[in-house]
């Protein structure tokens, strides 16, 4: 400690919004260069090392075979499957001395694709599994939480290539364990989930989400063992209802009923029903849209839903993606005579009808039920409007929020909902960047057939800050073994030169049974100074040589459950190697 | 061989012009990506892995501590130092989502330097050794020679920071030590020459280049140890002449004498003198440039060197750095009427001259040499112009090509001249970076003193292609054993299942002893192509399983010196593990 290049703070930074942050700055593991992007320090590169380790001997277990592409690639590959255009801002674009456009890979689909192309041609090169540890960039609108959501990042990214569909599936199935195998050495609290593909396309696809509050992803799980991403959950369409006995639609006065609770509160005045007062959920709210679509064209779209129900931002846009997703300000709405603020309904909305914009519904907006819905006019709504007979939207989309206790698609009882964030993602691709770069083999029979691929990601420099956060207490971090920075914290607490020399010699010890040592050797600080720095830290076993030594004992202590053990100095490293070793 | 990612050429990629980036592509190390931009293949990235650790190991040995910074960058920092403009086209530079400024790391002395400051505040803190092994970027205005001038590449940059010279001269030898040992275990055949500090500023300075004729840079040595990059040799200034006796400079008619060919041919034919013929030597001739400096103002410079000498690009460069120097063309030389092409003299140059040019000369152009030169008339020399007394140019400049046999600065002998590549760059930085960042510790006395600092590179990548460069022959690359991707590479030579069988088991039992195999294991292909794919790959030990084996022994072969020896299966194991281990 007297040398290592760290400086502890007492202070937690001013821009650090979650605990992993303030508790990685103040021990001294990483420091901003700039928004989202991080130095690691010497303490900090260690944990990272080790969790790089972990991914890199895992990934070799499988028979992945590591190579490296650049970070700074050219524009072509990106241009041939459209990701040029599509990525938008989230790229770091630039050009060179001459002019040619290049990017910081966010992502290396197409080079992974293009140099099997290069190097393979038949079946029987088939499967390869490739890997890569490699710094990616992303520039981010809101870089968040400090290594969490960061613009500079380290990523494992794998890829598999089969000529078949049940090759893919093993080759799913091979990396899926060997990310249970991953996480679990990692020594994290997570979740596997099922999940959407996002930009990339492709068919199976799951997260394997941290389970942390802090955590930017909601997911759901039920009691039967479903678990999924909001994004993926699909809503179960209700069967179709009859409207054989449905009275005819019919437009009401509804003055000063702005919003769906005053109308609620109207009609159960105005129009009282027996079976069931009125609720939000009875209502059908109709909420206006411009999506910007990559290349630049910007189109209105319509969503309705039950009025209950708010819209997910992050279910609408992993529906929409790579499209851009903003809500209709009044100048827009302006453009769209036929829409009355606060009482549109879907008698103007649809491709066929008056306004012309696109209309799609929550699933739960099924053939047969029955609605109150803006009737277009101001202060007006229409009551018993029935989809399919009244109205007919344009499709569905999953764009509602969900509820804690909403059903589980799959029958399996009702959901509960929690906060993760992702650290890995595996998905079956399938053949899309395989067609979009002309990826064939040879088969059996000589034909040229297009290879089918898988994507597994892991968010290396992530893992850092994730078990941070999931791994600290109000004093310090606590880092799981197999990732900590040292094995062994050792204290010399005291002024006596003789608790310096002990601890000197049991770290040269030690580090000759090859375990990591930091050793506390600061001459002019006090005892409580260094137990304070070490419980920051946070390495799992510190050694105090102390008060003890003159009995002849040192004191173990676990750093995560606080137990203190006083060992005889004569077995102390014969009992540390035990503790290591497990 | 039959899963590795590896396709082997039997054709040279059409790009590559030494012989290191053909058999690297060739034998599947790398692959092209863009201009100066390569994907390493799983061999090359063991072959890289391995440099990298071995310059890991060392750094650490001396107590070096590792951190790791961003390669995408802020502009502030180095605007703070001026070489957000001093750069010029040689950085990769971009813009974020918000405008902001970046660019990718070429160097990272700001980084280091803020990052002590960060950290440290007093003497007590110091020295301290901080190093990373990282990515950089330089956009090379020309690529060459694969990953040995790349646009990508991998440094090992260290820096020392210390309160006194007297640190610092101890750091900087620590570093220089540490260095040898590297050198030495990569195995490479190397040179450690005085250079210059180019851009960075700072004192003491050598080069560890790998004696390459591939090469770009040159340097020169001496029998009595005199060693340095040309950039850094100073030529001794000559002691001033007495010109008591010298004739008045005298103008002549010179017709048709636009070069310093004809000019010596009349000189001799004209003006014959007794004591030896007129020579190239007895010219001064002066060549007109432009620079342009980093904030983009242009100006002219004329400089002054015997008629013998070449004025060498390089050379000229490291003196100027970071003014940007090129050849005044016509269109320029009109702008100044007084200069008058091909006839140039020493008359007009000057600032205080009628041109207003600034006038440098060569060191032997010194007090009290005589000299035939352009008389500014088309047509005319003038003779017996003595510096000094006709003439007093602004200045000297290290501008002239050195010359085989030219003498040693330090009188140590005749120069020989000869080509590398640079591999290696330490150097003391001083205090420039530390003065312009603030970077201070308080001193033993409570006063504030600036920091001390010095500057230590590796080209991690570009070792990669250096050492294949020392190593091949006419079939394909021959590794050292300390970075060879693979410790033996067996090869089962021939149909019968049995040899396969007794490969595969050797393979898995060298695998048990430790050792790193590749197997070339492909059914379908002739002894005789993978006996090519072996020599191509260079692992240094080659193994064949083929006919000998029904006599029991398999043969074992170097790759380097071609040597053959047959060893019964029984005992080979303990052979090659003898021969691996040294």
């Amino acid at each position: 400690m007297s040398s290592l290049f760290v400086r502890t703070l007492r202070e937690d930074p001013a821009d650090a919004e979650v605990p992993s942050h303030r508790l990685l700055v103040r021990a001294g593991y990483i420091r901003r260069a700039a928004p989202g992007i991080y130095t690691w320090l010497p303490l900090g590169l260690r944990v990272y090392r080790n969790v790089e380790r972990i991914v890199r001997e895992e990934m070799d277990a499988i028979g992945a075979q590591e190579l490296q592409f650049p970070a700074l690639l050219p524009r072509e590959p990106y241009e041939a499957t459209n990701r040029w255009t599509e990525y938008g801002d989230g790229v770091f674009r630039l050009k060179d001395r001459k002019g040619a456009d290049y990017l910081l890979g966010p992502t290396h689909e197409e080079m992974f694709t293009l140099a099997v192309k290069d190097l393979y041609s038949s079946y029987k090169d088939l499967p390869v599994w490739l890997y890569q540890i490699q710094t990616k960039y992303r520039d981010e609108a809101r870089p968040r939480a400090g290594l969490m959501r960061g613009r500079e990042f380290v990523m494992k990214d794998s890829y598999s290539f089969d000529v078949t569909d049940e090759g893919l599936e093993a080759s799913y199935q091979a990396h899926r364990d060997a990310y249970v195998r991953i996480f679990d050495r990692l020594g994290f609290d997570y979740v596997v989930v099922e999940a959407t593909s996002g930009a990339m396309g492709g068919s199976r696809s799951e997260e394997f989400l941290a389970r942390l509050e802090v955590g930017e992803d909601t997911f759901v799980s039920s009691p039967g063992g479903y678990a999924a991403n909001v994004e993926a959950v699909r809503t179960p369409a209700p069967a179709p209802l009859p409207w054989d006995d449905a009275p005819a639609a019919h437009v009401e006065d509804t003055p000063d009923t702005p919003t769906i609770a005053t109308l609620v509160d109207h009609l159960n005045a105005a129009h009282p029903r027996d079976e069931r007062p009125w609720t939000a959920a009875d209502t059908l709210k109709n909420v206006l849209l411009v999506l910007t679509h990559p290349d630049g064209t910007r189109e209105p779209l319509a969503i309705g839903l039950p009025g209950d129900r708010e819209v997910d931002q992050k279910r609408l846009e992993g529906q929409l993606e790579p499209i851009a997703v903003e809500a209709m300000d009044d100048e827009e709405l302006r453009k769209h005579p036929t829409l009355v603020k606060g009482y549109i309904g879907p008698g103007v909305l649809g491709e066929g009808a008056a306004s012309g914009i696109r209309y799609l519904v929550d699933p739960r907006v099924s053939e047969g039920t029955r609605w109150v819905t803006g009737a277009d006019e101001p202060g007006r709504h229409v009551l018993d409007l029935v989809c399919g007979r009244d109205f007919t939207p344009d499709g569905t989309i999953e764009a509602a929020a969900l509820r804690e206790g909403d059903p589980a698609p799959d029958g399996s009882g009702p959901l509960s909902l929690a906060r993760g964030i992702e650290m890995g993602h595996i998905f079956q691709l399938g053949r899309k960047y395989a067609e979009s770069l002309g990826l064939q083999v040879l088969d059996e029979n000589g034909k040229l057939v297009t290879v089918t691929m898988g994507s597994y990601g892991i968010g290396v420099s992530r893992a850092v800050p994730v078990i941070a956060e999931g791994n600290h207490d109000e004093l310090g971090l606590c880092w799981p073994r197999a990732i900590a920075p040292a094995d062994v914290h050792l204290v010399a607490a005291g002024k006596d030169p003789q608790l310096l020399q002990e601890a000197e010699r049991l770290a040269a010890d030690l580090s000759g049974r090859g375990l990591d040592v930091v050793l506390d050797d600061r001459p002019r600080l006090s005892p409580g100074v260094k137990f304070k720095d070490a419980e920051l830290i946070g390495v799992p076993t510190i050694v105090v040589v102390g008060k003890g030594l003159v009995d002849g004992v040192v004191e173990v202590k676990d750093r995560r459950t606080g137990e203190r053990q006083d060992v005889a100095v004569g077995q102390v490293v014969e009992h540390l190697v035990g503790l290591v070793r497990g």
